[in-house]
């Protein structure tokens, strides 16, 4: 590979404003990190000895640690990272991470915020980043379990919820049935759902905390959802491929959503897909053929090292450059949407070099593909106005 | 990688005549093309959104693009190779486009074709290249639903059509149970199969489109089709991985096929794995450890951008260089029929001249590898005589 | 790639003496070779057909020979390499390829032995390198049947003699559940299992063959073996992915084994995912987010080609550098166990190399992550004592 050609992609890049379509929020400043903390960061597992004993020892945690040290002007070793950026202070420290590259806009899942969470409007002030929301879909309809008699009037309720929350000015919803259920997708039986619901239900009455989880529930919730997000033009982010344990990977390719994309009932729908890895070559397929479907590798890019610009090749196989698009998945801390905004950059930039270097694509197309990765498709996929982005 | 390595195996292979193992008729000529017509060429999209929006920024079109432009010596953009194509003389830019790399014999899937399609005898003659027909089993075994009374005259007859067809010149059946039923073979139910079949049988009585689906028909087809071709010693085509979205590429993995490789009735039987794509590493390995197994990466090549040529290394990791076939796949206009051979060959010198690059074989193994797949695998399993290549 | 950096970590790791946690007992020598036995060791096909007609053109039989003849100082050739081994004396000949790249203990299963095998004992004194057992657990189960009643005494005498195999020194176990069932694993039905055991114990009592198979009586096994593995404080060895045809690989995906990976019961217990390829990515997935998953790539290294290192790049993606183990899974002849430790290296040092050239790792970390693999994460999981090697 000529590392020319990427440098040159990168640099054209770089007042390239992008669209971060998938992410959470940031942890109110200012706060000090350990190393657990770092690396817990930096990896899918929910199991401590993971960040004890081997994070340290994985691709994607040394490449983030070179990227962070290489901006705080430091060695890049865990121990040096941390002490520059714990007495640094906070806000010009954040402000550091997330202006280089440049975000013009966040599309903020907030389901998975905490009470040292910031709001969206918060998080505004405080990045001076323009902040748009996703409805957790799961969260959503939980809550509204509690106030329905039988699974019509709560798939209702939830569907009404989502009106309000798009009118509201939420650019579009999230799906998590990856963690709930299996994505390969089935009818519902109304029988099992009714059963499935009025367990919930009870569970609601007593206090107890509702957590959607099993295919009838969730298939439904997502059903409902697919429609809803149809009739009020917005997409709908669907978490495919690795995530955290709670999910069975073997569960989880984007292969099992075929009936969303060929049921009549829901033509139109744009369908975002979310990690897919390592199910993106499947994935790619699905946007080659089908209208609605769009894909990003999201956490497959800071989180697997050199695999994730693998990834990002595999995926321009298959995927148009114009169904591909730019998520950091990053929460919390600022150092996470640094390195995934950073690395997702270079894995675009060499995989479009590639293409340039071969003789596939003209230096002008692979810029222009970049930028559309990078921002116009999410802005076209969410009906991003000027306004929404600052 | 040493790019002269790869082209001196390219120029190595400039006068091999290549065995087209799997491809369909050309269109009539004199025609024009649009630019949708010549996208909706390199995409397994049926929707036409995809040509119109998407296809001009996937890497496949990028690609084949370049390569077009390349031998009509236009710019390398959709107009110019559009302009320069359909204000040239069709025959003489057809013949420009097929011989170079040339072409030994074609075998043909005529069972897409349509009105405005060449016959075999008249695309030899329009081509200058000799053609031989594959039989489309569910084609035939469709048209014979209604001369039938039940599973077992249907089926026999099917067989007794395929003996024919056979003895009548075609070298070989393929099937394409991958659109109509799941790959993953289950012995077959008699009474699924006989409901099945009367259902259909009503069909055909009443002069409705009889559609072969489902995985009892499609099954009891393929078991039958399968032991009929073993007995007359030709092979088997059996599409999987990816194709249209008529088709659950969750069910279209190779391993599913088992049944015919273990079960001692199908012995000796040769089985032709089309596209694979991307179950290409499971289809490598059922070529590694079953003797009839034999693969193609067909429309990977043409399709997938540079992720074609990574499918073809990977592919040559179990897949001994014996069992690997080149195929097309191309219908309807020669630039398919030119980007797939031509990319084929390059893929083929990559793959190879990394092995050489790599002191895993020397060059003149490699050279004999290329031979191999291009059309000496292909003439040994189909039992090509000299008469049959013209 | 800079073939400079990958070289230069080969020369670090010239005197680490690997342990190789997977192998089989060697041939009792002298013997000679023919072509086909030498071919048949490096594949996984049982029908002769592969060994006579294909294995000569796959890339992993000439990449073995390649190395096989740069050690003996010979032509790359079959005819070269077998004429140069069987003329030398089998003592010297098996030294000298056992010895370059040095091995420090050999981790035997030795349930794959034949009466011309060596035993541990006598490998110990013929090849200087230490012996350790590891105990194949379907072998074991099996000669219990018929001493059994039912299957609560059956899989109570097979945990007893688990642990006696322990005390007497072994130090792991190893299933190879994938040969003869499911990997997805499933909760055992008591009343399937009673049947099937049944079933067993006639046979056993008629001194017909007892063969373990099928979910039920595999997966009770696994269970209380991973049970007794956690007691004991030993690894569980777990073939997952490619074998031999026996299995059905698409049945054999690690993610099956999620059950062994979340339920408390297993806490605290190492299974060692072998061979894994073409699941290597997940198995790698499984590695990142559970503290007890280990892997290794075992035989596709020496099998695959260049496959082979790419399935090393694409491992050390999630997986970190503290749960990747070597193995050559190499059995019978020398021959299969220097290709497998040479090319083990090879393609550790090429992807450690590239992470170096990439800026992820430093020169050092890459030394000491390769230490990791060749050696220290085997010593530490098996808690091999200095005592135990030697």
């Amino acid at each position: 590979m000529n590392r020319d050609t990427a440098q040159a992609l990168l640099a054209s890049w770089k007042y390239e404003r992008a669209v971060d379509h998938h992410c959470h929020p940031l942890r109110r400043w200012p706060f000090q990190l350990t190393a657990l903390e770092l690396r817990s960061a930096f990896t899918e597992a929910l199991d401590p000895e993971l960040a004890e004993r081997h994070v340290l020892y994985s691709a994607g945690y040394q490449a983030a640690l070179q990227r962070i040290a290489l901006v705080l002007g430091c060695e890049p070793t865990e121990a040096a990272v941390l002490e520059r950026r714990n007495r640094d202070d906070s806000e010009r420290h954040t402000r550091r991470l997330l202006d280089q590259p440049p975000t013009e806009v966040m599309l903020v899942d907030a389901g998975f915020s905490s009470p040292e969470s910031f709001t969206l409007a918060e998080q505004e002030r405080a990045t001076g980043i323009a902040q748009r929301e996703i409805i957790r879909l799961e969260t959503l309809a939980e809550a509204l379990v509690k106030t329905a008699n039988d699974p019509r009037e709560w798939l209702a309720a939830t569907r009404a919820a989502l009106r309000e929350g798009i009118n509201r000015g939420a650019v579009g919803v999230k799906t998590i049935c990856a963690y709930r259920a299996s994505l390969k997708l089935q009818p519902v039986d109304t029988e099992t759902l009714g059963a499935a619901f009025s367990a919930l239900r009870l569970r609601a009455e007593r206090g107890q905390p509702v957590r959607l989880a099993g295919n009838s529930l969730c298939h439904a919730v997502l059903f409902e959802a697919a429609q809803e997000c149809q009739q009020l033009d917005v997409p709908l982010q669907l978490h495919c491929g690795f995530g955290d344990p709670d999910e069975d990977l073997a569960e989880t390719s984007p292969l099992g959503l075929r009936p969303l994309f060929i049921d009549p009932t829901y033509r139109g729908l744009r369908i975002a897909l979310l990690h897919c890895y390592p199910y993106h070559r499947e994935a790619a397929y699905l946007c080659a053929v089908f209208p609605g479907a769009y894909m990003d590798l999201s956490l497959t890019i800071p989180f697997a090292g050199l695999e994730g610009f693998r990834a990002m090749r595999e995926t321009l196989g298959l995927c148009p450059t114009s169904k591909l698009l730019y998520a950091s998945d990053a929460s919390r801390y600022p150092e996470v949407y640094f390195v995934a905004a950073s690395l997702h950059r270079e894995a675009l930039a060499e995989a479009l070099g590639e293409l340039v270097d071969r003789a596939v694509l003209s230096s002008d197309s692979a810029v222009a593909a970049g930028r559309q990765v990078l921002a116009e498709n999410a802005r076209h996929i969410y009906r991003l106005a000027p306004t929404d982005t600052g």
